[in-house]
């Protein structure tokens, strides 16, 4: 019944004999069981053994996770040394993936820890419970389920069992912060004149590529099967979870280099909320996919009940991740609107991170998609509830979470290298690896070019040809597939996809990567476009101006209307007073709901308003007394300040910066630095 | 020999019948046993039942969390309100004590979840192994360790022990951030001002008050021995490592009044150097006690080799910790000195985290004391490395540690609350108890004042008796208490141990930190104390300016001259050049080690040298090309920029203030609002 395995080779035979004299069995039914006092003698003895063991294993686990930092320091060295050498072929996340395969290679070939396990084997259970109690000489020691085991890990080296994480880790600590940072820093002026487009690519883009993928990959799986090429199960549902997961892209490296190159902005808009809103299509479609999967007789039939249920499931967990995040969001900006929180600024951040936080832990807990949820919180923090908060929440929040993402970010991808060589259970199949590059190829041109034909019928600012090669290119894969892939490596199928995965994130990271400065070149995409002139013109050129108006679509114009005459007024201090927007018969309500400031602001807004869309951006930052904002590296605007006008000023102090009888040309813009927008004062 | 306890009552007996026919036994050594095909099947089943319990698990633990977000946000509001209506009676820690004793009681009474537990007995084996893999036919489950249970909990609400933390959770994770801010915002000028007297207080006063508690509690424990009130072991050793526990002062709550009414300086900084150095002090004294202990044999009679052993381990563990830290401190300096890293202040931060935080696993790893190492390295990143950093990441790394600090006390003070109603194993005896809290109130007075008159016969600037009155009055208890508590709650002495420090801490924060204003103003202590002007008197008093410099001990003017004259310029840009304070053998090093900004300066340096003691933090501050700094409050300095001079030019970009031909006066303050120094350039 009780097993004591030590792994020391030689020492083996010799341990199990010792073993066997030393285990029996004891059979009782204890519900509580008092240590005896003549056993306290003894017990003292053993607890001074447990306290040591868990020393020790304490201290292994300090040296783990000390590698992992260490890896980190190293990498930002060296990407300084990069960035200071000016060297863009390699990405930090890059990097991070070659330090990380060094450290695997070391760990695997030159480092032995032999395991202290006992292995417990209970035949008439038909379950493994979540917490078990082991009874020792009277004594219960408590253990939790870590997961499942493969059988032929027991035979391996300690030391890799150790640097291998929980894979729920991924999910539930790193990648949060990854995706509320790509929704809090989404550059929303520009996303949200392309939102169809964006939409369009993410959720219908994604859903193509996935099931063509998934098909080809099932192609791929019944050539296989007849060849005798495959060792296990795969069946059609594997195939699809293999699209879904393989789907989400995370241009990352693409984005870095398009941000210093400062590359079109419209281009950058639809590549950074394509692979933004595609990681969450992609999380709950996989989950959908892997919902369905009970229902099927094991056999290629797709039943339709099954895919209605899958359907409304993916509905239902999509719909309601995302009004979970945008309620804490909303929340959120009620709370710092009516308290004057921000006064105290280190109140005004945490209570920001903590609501953020909760979003996740309030989607888990309630069955949904905290990832999704975390998102969509995080563009409504931007959209309304940064407004609210004082300059230095806003420069202390978007550091936080900069420096967060970029932590978490360069942590997966360098544990993504080592997992190549310390992972286990790899599955390198060739045939099934040529055949997803193929389908990853083909997934992604079947997304961006029908899609971009049908989007160019309607846009009048038409998405060129070469923007469009461009997005295909950049169709990096990342954290996000990495995460949904190592969830759940307990199938030969899982552990096949997992293994093809590392290597598409590998190739797509460093090959697409790292050409993407050739193949701007190549395609001839105009860098180094400042799109302060671009804006000042269309400020300066009304015909322009005019022309950028009617390219909007309707979608967004409705959106716009509403944003602007209710909810801005009612979540921030900006906006056109509520009592003015409103019916009359709300009157009480609209004058408890605006904000003081709002009427002060009146006059001035109106001289902005006729400029629908381009003063999305500028509306919130103006009526609020928000007057320095932030770039994405979170610096303050080193644009300089420049005045115009020898009659000024100047105090800067209580967080303000006060500026009378002024004309001030100030950068303001609030995310990203390619965009800077002129405010005019 | 397996036993499933489902603890609902009623069901009990019904369900334990059902298992008996469930649950039998198989007997066999696997070192690997493969799942036959056979079982494919049910092995599918199985898997989604797993699965799905994994999945309640982590939507249970989703919801525990969410409790505590919810809590700390709850906690936020409130001490806004309070903040808002200057209410200074109850701080946040108070608060968050307040809402997690509700939180806990409603646990306790009013939440019910049964449990899904297996207990395993194991008759002979002597001891718990690090991992336990549970052999559900065929599959095998991971389950690890998670500490020992007490044999009476099993029987207990399943909430409760969702609630419960593993314990090292406070000393792992946070604690360190805490710790770590505390170092980091030590205010250098006025710690270093009155260094004797804080390392006094801090060494000898806490073994001092760790021997007179812990002989008191003797006395105590024996004479409830005598009276039967004792119903376990309670030796001698426990006796000192409650005195050693209880003797970590945190007075957070008297700190923050003294900050917003602005006490006397020098009080300010006595309580705040013994109180962050005396926690180190206390951590290895209390593992050093515990690792006396095995020798003991348990009778009343201190060995003196065991002694000797534990003497040469508290001063091991503290030099080994306190080495480590400073040496990464220093690594750090010199690697954003001889690194243009600056430029890119996200990598900077997340340079100066990561090596602060690896400073903590790297203590651990060698069998040191992480958190005392991090205290160390956060002083030397404080006097050292801050200075090399790029104004922005010096404004994001305070606000990093003051978010973590912020977030992790009041996390610890709400678990604190939460936890007197949701531990299962309290032991409240009363006489214990009122021992403890006269043991407690005497081990402080023997601390404070003996070594107060001592330290009066050297000092020019003498401990007043109402100082010493309030440096006794604020010995309050806090998160290191409970953490060293709570680690360890498996004797009875331990469990009567943690009930009645949690009532210390309880009584401590509530009493003694409300009651601090009106203990300051009947001991007639002087508030609104504005250290500039104070400062500035003594700038413009050359006589005062004078009597300072004598007032300083010959230990601080040694470590001033070498930290001056070698240290600084070494590890930051400011300092004179090396190559005028090193012998001339040294040239090429002193050449290739000293900044070029030190040259610069040399004409400048001549100047403020001769005012040895109060010009240390400026220094500093001027010489590097730091030029705008932060309050304790993250928030960038409110003092307002006051200009005497018509003739400037302002430029604010590219992260600098740059003034020339001005006289201004900048508030320049590198740490706490309470000590603005003014700085002339």
């Amino acid at each position: 019944m009780l097993t004591k395995t030590s792994v020391d080779g030689s020492l083996r035979a010799l341990r199990t004999l010792r073993l066997l004299v030393l285990v029996s069995l004891c059979v009782f039914i204890s519900v509580s069981a008092a240590s005896s006092p003549a056993q306290e003698e003894d017990s003292a003895m053993e607890n001074i053994v447990t306290e040591k063991k868990a020393e020790e294993s304490h201290r292994q686990d300090s040296a783990d996770l000390l590698i992992f930092i260490l890896l980190l320091t190293l990498t930002i060295l060296t990407i300084w040394l990069f960035k200071h050498r000016r060297f863009r072929f390699l990405h930090e996340t890059g990097l991070a993936m070659i330090y990380g395969l060094i450290v695997g290679v070391i760990l695997r070939y030159a480092v032995q820890v032999p395991r202290d396990t006992i292995v417990v084997s209970a035949c008439f259970v038909n379950s493994s419970p979540a917490t078990m109690l082991l009874n020792v000489s009277g004594k219960f020691y408590e253990y939790t389920l870590r997961g499942e085991f493969s059988a032929n890990d027991v035979k391996d080296n300690e030391m890799l069992r150790k640097v291998t994480f929980d894979p729920e880790v991924f999910f539930n600590i790193l990648l949060p912060p990854i995706i509320f940072h790509a929704g809090y820093s989404l550059k929303r002026r520009h996303f949200f004149r392309n939102m169809g487009s964006i939409l369009a690519y993410a959720f219908v883009g994604t859903v193509i590529s996935c099931f063509v993928i998934g098909l080809l990959m099932y192609g791929c799986v019944t050539l296989m099967k007849h060849l005798g090429k495959m060792g296990g199960d795969f069946f059609f549902t594997d195939c699809l979870f293999f699209g879904a997961i393989v789907s989400a892209t995370d241009p990352v490296t693409v984005l870095a280099i398009f941000h210093e190159l400062q590359v079109d902005v419209d281009l950058y808009a639809l590549l950074f909320g394509e692979s933004v809103l595609n990681d969450a299509v992609a999380v709950v479609l996989s989950s959908s996919i892997v919902a369905y999967q009970p229902q099927g007789d094991n056999s290629h039939t797709f039943e339709a009940m099954a895919l209605l249920k899958s359907l409304g499931m993916f509905l239902g967990v999509f719909s309601g991740s995302f009004s979970l995040g945008v309620a804490t969001g909303i929340v959120t900006a009620l709370v710092t609107k009516f308290t004057k929180l921000r006064d105290f600024q280190l109140l005004e951040t945490a209570l920001f991170f903590l609501m953020s936080w909760s979003t996740f832990l309030l989607a888990e807990a309630c069955g949904f998609t905290g990832v999704v949820a975390v998102l969509f919180c995080g563009i409504t923090q931007a959209h309304y509830t940064f407004n609210n908060l004082s300059p230095e929440s806003q420069d202390r929040t978007k550091q936080l979470f900069e420096l967060l993402n970029f932590l978490a970010e360069n942590f997966i991808f360098s544990y993504m290298g080592l997992t190549l060589f310390t992972f286990q259970n790899h599955i390198f199949n060739p045939m099934f690896i040529v055949g997803a590059f193929l389908a990853v190829f083909v997934g992604r041109a079947a997304n961006i070019y029908p899609l971009s034909l049908l989007l160019n019928l309607g846009r009048r600012n038409k998405i060129r040809s070469n923007f469009q090669h461009m997005m295909m290119f950049a169709g990096l894969r990342g954290a996000m597939t990495f995460a949904l892939s190592i969830r759940d490596t307990a199938t030969y199928a899982r552990q096949m996809m997992f293994s093809t995965n590392l290597l598409v994130v590998f190739f797509t990271v460093w090959v697409c990567g790292g050409g993407t400065t050739q193949m701007l070149s190549c395609q001839r995409i105009r860098v180094g476009v400042d799109s302060d002139q671009e804006n000042s013109m269309s400020f300066a050129d009304g015909s322009e101006r005019r022309s950028t108006k009617q390219e909007s679509a309707w979608l967004f114009r409705i959106w716009y209307n509403f944003d602007h005459n209710y909810l801005k007024p009612i979540l921030t201090h900006s906006g056109p007073p509520l009592t003015t927007t409103l019916p009359p018969c709300c009157g009480p309500l609209a004058r408890f709901l605006t904000s003081p400031q709002a009427y002060e602001n009146e006059c001035q807004l109106k001289d902005d308003d006729s400029d629908l869309i381009l003063t999305d951006g500028d509306i919130s930052l103006t009526y609020g007394d928000i007057t320095v904002s932030t770039d994405a590296t979170g610096a303050r605007t080193s644009g300089g300040l420049a005045t115009d006008d020898l009659d000024r000023e100047l105090a800067y102090g209580d967080h303000e910066l006060v500026m009378r009888g002024t004309r001030l040309v100030l950068p303001m813009d609030d995310s990203e630095p390619p965009f800077t927008d002129h405010l005019r004062m």
